[in-house]
């Protein structure tokens, strides 16, 4: 766990949260995209080394929908930079932790990721990313 | 906001939290600390420039006591580091913030810190944190 890469916040309406969140930064989100596979659209947001990621659900059934639902707005994971993610998966699930992805997918900003379980981390989902490789 | 400076985590039992995320973390806690205005214990890990704060109640009636009886375990906050807390405060009382301490108080860790209420932040409660000067 070199650093936090960053926060991730589930929000009703990403439009609303960029103005809130800009205005908490002083800065406008440095970025936004959508990644389709996981039902979300995001916007980044830069504090010094670490980032905080907005996220809205754009399908009904997406992890994002489904948490807002259940508890509303609010932190929704905690993303943690990593040297060698398929090394970490595996120190994790040695250590009895529930990786949810065993093979690590893509996720946004241009990372490899893969989730740690809330229920082996009292309650905190896990992130771990890395810079994607060049294709 | 030059950094995130931690993020806590609110947890039933200190130091069975102390092992698991030492597991996660491939190294204890360097450091735990009672803060009785709190009425919490506190343990920290380091994440390259970040910190895990984890986070117990020791009395009934503290927010940490309240947060777990209604939420659960899990994420509490996030700390930011601020260049100067006091023209911060200004700053996003100006914005429309709600600040909770007007006047920074004395947190964990020697530093000076102040909350903005997650009622105007999309429900993420922020504390804002500056190393307190030497007496």
């Amino acid at each position: 766990m070199r650093k936090i890469e960053h926060i991730g916040i589930a929000v009703n309406d990403l439009e609303a949260s960029n103005a809130l969140f800009g205005k908490l930064f002083g800065q406008p989100p440095y970025k936004m995209e959508e990644v389709a596979s996981e039902g979300v659209k995001t916007s980044f947001f830069q504090a010094g080394p670490n980032k905080i990621e907005l996220l809205e659900a754009t399908t009904p059934g997406s992890p994002i929908a489904k948490y807002l639902e259940r508890k509303g707005e609010g932190i929704h994971h905690i993303a943690f930079d990593v040297a060698d993610i398929h090394a970490e998966i595996a120190r994790l699930k040695a250590e009895g932790f529930t990786v949810l992805n065993e093979t690590p997918k893509k996720g946004a900003d241009n990372k490899l990721v893969a989730f740690v379980h809330p229920k082996t981390t009292n309650g905190v989902l896990i992130e771990l990313c890395q810079d994607a490789p060049p294709e």
